[in-house]
């Protein structure tokens, strides 16, 4: 009953097995190989445009490489408060792009667009002491597992290009929203104006595959020296190019995410169903947040469940009460119908026998 | 017949075993997992002493960091002009260290002891124009091939540590040096005055695999915050535990750098037999450099050869006529004998068509 | 009628006097000559205990400067939201010392202790995700012209303290602060739990004069090649010294904030007595913040009077009513009674007339 | 005898005047006074040209800050061996620009042409590894006290910009360049290909003057916002306007210039008269380099010349003999002839008494 997050699945079969035909014979190094090109073409036809494909390690070095493709001096990066580059990347945005992020309020996880509209305001042109608006971030599936309608997206586009900004897309759990959504990839990025996506793998079936997706290839010139002097170009880059192949290849990935968010509404539904658990929201890709006693938690914890406590964003604090806890859940590719079962049977158990104990 | 780098073959089939093993199940992520604190413990039997230990993604990652990790304001590190730090990582340590690196000159490859007490004498203490000496990095086995003798290990060692420098060694091959040394790995580092490697398994074997290692636990303090900053930790950090513990299990890792050295051998004894090309230095790893016409080289690569043309260092210079070329040729675990003789084969042949030619 | 600012002034006389006096003959270069010395002593005198002294041209490189001396990977700094460092300085503080700044709440331009404790617990020790805390900075006086009591200096020491974080105090108008509590600056700064002062004097008097006092020189160590690698250690730097020792001789800089001050006071009083203006807050230093009708505003300007709109803080943003605006006026040691006298008339004559076109 | 540096001398009475006279009344703040504006047309008329101009406090500053206007990730600068940037700026531009300094070699401190085109074929447009040529920069007079020719000038220029590359003059004594050389600031600058001056005004007879001058305005579109996040930007922006100003009215400039570099025509005469020194290359500026043996510096030290040891350059090593030494002399606006004659005084006794006795 692993809920704890969708990074602590392992890889899907099909991306083992898609390495492990990768690892004989020789190929070129450093992205060059065919492999390489092949699965850079398959951006293509995924995004219905000719995009720029760089592969990196992690998410936070796709978003902070992200964040350096666009840099300017003094250059304020505007996000949502919750923004994983905010809150859970240790200053790499910062460090590698030397840029700096100013947290835009907006409820459910999401930026809203008039917040936006006035953190930019206080960044008018050429006033040097403030610096100067650099960029905007919204992160989809957001970082508490709400998704943008293609409407929201649109309007925060459109206040971006006003202000000539790019928009970047954190898109660590980029699949979750796209099947939530039903809609196709360039419908929720280029087409309501995002200009860069965080391509996200890892949590979705991959050991190791984030990439770098630049709707106008023009703008990435130069950015293989910036991926290349942040230290992130794999020299046996077949091996990231080998895991994206069978991730997009067969709609594995599409596949995966379906898994996933099924696997959370199931979940959703055993936690709204019980009388010792509430969810603060509901769940729109792979994550849960129910409320419940902070002793129960602890008595599903001893049973074996896994999940971690959740620090409540402002707009539900004082949905909480005293005695309670804000929890999260992730599911994965890899969560089963069975562990949902268990746990609902579990949280049968703790909950009686808590109700009981009282 | 590919010769290109060490980096163009895949990974050993018990390397991709081991990721295809792991990738079932969960485990706590960002290196948290029991196979991730299992493969630590394997490390200090490995140095036959606690150390601490980091996975990153690329040698250009290891020795960044490893730069960080000792970084001073205005530091300099001392590294031979041909060092991978200077000639080949696009400034990365100066970006992510902000550090200087000064070149220190010295044949074969290898720092020399007196150039380099020349080179730290530039930097007196408290002078704050130059900046202050940081750190002393070799490379073992160096970027030609040639590897330092323990004797010249501890006498650079000696030199740091009269100036309070750390000593660094950048072993993206250090396998090779070892075997081909035949010492342990505590006798050619810690035993000598080294106080951190950059551990390289990925030219060995591994898709992508490297390790910070730090001989003195002590001085990793704070070097998690440095790795996250960077955007180098991996989540599902257990595709890294899974390499190094295949890599590390049953003398793998040896046997893959005996086989390339032993390769390599063989390699060059073909390109001394032949009237056609000479070696520019013995090769006592896995690179072997000859010199050739470059029309040759060119019948070479024609009939499927394939390997680089390489800058020649300063002090083989003069030994390279008019329409002569420098090359490199490298092999590795996944090198064959087979690759070796059909590059016997193709030598004998286009050595001799092009002497029917002239 | 320039209440723009305080560094809308010149020099002060003795200022000029001294960089004249020091023009002529041959001093020792960057730091070294007897000059600065002999001012370097005089800031011992001043803190009454033997402090590390550094000049710097700006107060946003003695702030950044500040932040760069206790730097760590991934290190945030806790301030007012509406910090000089935070609001004014471009990102330098971030750029330069490679940390994140993290506003901390507080009524009245003032950090409150429980809101910083919040703050810091956010990020718990070891949480790489988060990064680490790394120092608390406070401005005194405040961006808005209040004051931190003694007690709410110790309340703040003792939180950074016990997390083993630095206290850093943005001293942009330290003297206005000093005056105004009439306490010594010892009492103000490292008996109250202060590591560290930017010590501003440009807005004081001086043309341009920022000093850094590390009230513990053992944590000044290394900072000379902090400095100079920043690119700010001045080559002619008695030049700074020559304004320094102008500014602390006989009193000068007290003399000279207790003026702005008592000007200050001044203004307050005219501006409280105009049915035209209320004070947003009272002011216990030299800037005042009157609420006025912005067409009030507007004919002040176009009779000569200079001060600049502010953005209200969150605190008081419901007590300035439609059609008003929040100004700020600064007064200097350049501010003359007959400035005042000559606003209060202006204030008398546009207020009347704006009433009359009513 | 003070021949240590030209920063040894403090200001002209000239600056000292105009200090004084702008320490009155108020000023608007950050560059945008009115004696700011004038003093950038004064430039425009300097250069015959219009150009852009940004005030610093140091010679680093101006050099580091050049380099960022220009910076590329993975960015390589050439410059000469000597260079200041490489020699003596504790990293700054490295630091500040996030470039990498290559030096290139040439005799008499000056760049050659042959070594800067082959220093940059090392990096071959889109190789990631070695990184991307950057900027080109050369010292105008260089760090020896020679001066390049119009035509060197040219040639590099052409070199640099056939490669894309910008060229940046360092200027820090850029007057005594040009009075030595006879031609006009666009004679030596923009005419012959160079695109940014580092102009200095510090040693040749302000307190503390720098401008970084673009000759292209369009090139310095954002550069207020580099200048202000290094932390660089004055408040009382006039005091480096007050110095300009004066310095370049009434030719005071180029006067104190041909000052300085008439006194080190004498000097070298004295130098070459005497039996015991003799010059290791003929000065063309105001920096004289005399051989002596290494007791009789000390004897004229003892006698009250201050003057520092040099490191030799490589191409001059071999005229220095056992015992003897390389010197440094510097002369500047406030060197007098009674100090020349002194030392030719002290030179001969010294010189004499050290015969009698060998």
């Amino acid at each position: 009953m692993i809920f704890a997050s969708d990074n602590w699945a392992g890889a899907h079969p099909r991306i083992a097995a898609a390495l492990t035909a990768a690892s004989d014979g020789f190929a070129s190094a450093y992205g060059s190989s065919e492999q390489d090109q092949r699965v850079e073409t398959m951006f293509n036809e995924v995004f219905e445009r000719e995009v720029a494909v760089f592969f990196v390690g992690t998410g936070t070095a796709a978003n902070s490489l992200a964040m350096a493709a666009y840099a300017k001096p003094g250059g304020v990066v505007f996000a949502h408060a919750d923004a994983h580059m905010i809150a859970d990347e240790c200053g790499a945005p910062e460090f590698l792009a030397d840029i700096r992020l100013r947290a835009v309020d907006g409820p459910s996880g999401r930026m809203e667009a008039n917040a936006l509209r006035a953190a930019i305001k206080r960044f008018p042109p050429g006033f040097v002491h403030g610096g100067q608006p650099g960029a905007v971030s919204i992160t989809q599936s957001s970082e508490i597992g709400t998704i943008y309608t293609l409407e929201e997206i649109e309007e925060i586009g459109a206040i971006a290009k006003s202000h000539g900004l790019p928009l970047h897309m954190d898109g660590a759990r980029f699949a979750n929203a796209l099947v939530s959504l039903d809609v196709t990839p360039a419908e929720m990025t280029w087409k309501r104006g995002v200009d860069l996506v965080s391509f996200g793998a890892t949590k979705n079936g991959c050991w190791c595959a984030e990439a770098l997706v630049f709707m106008n290839p023009a703008d990435a010139e130069g950015f293989p020296f910036l991926r290349k002097r942040a230290a992130k170009l794999f020299s046996k880059s077949r091996f990231m190019a080998a895991q994206f192949e069978a991730y997009l290849t067969d709609g594995l990935w599409l596949e995966n995410a379906r898994h996933a968010n099924e696997m959370a509404q199931q979940l959703a539904k055993v936690l709204e169903a019980s009388p010792h658990t509430r969810l603060a929201w509901h769940p729109q890709a792979n994550e849960i947040f129910p409320i419940m006693e902070a002793s129960l938690a602890e008595s599903l914890r001893a049973e074996g469940a896994v999940f971690y406590p959740w620090a409540a964003p402002e707009d539900i604090e004082d949905q909480i009460g005293e005695g309670e806890t804000l929890c999260r859940f992730v599911t994965s590719f890899a969560t089963t119908q069975a562990q949902i079962y268990a746990f609902a049977d579990l949280l049968e158990t703790a909950g009686g026998s808590k109700k009981a104990a009282q």
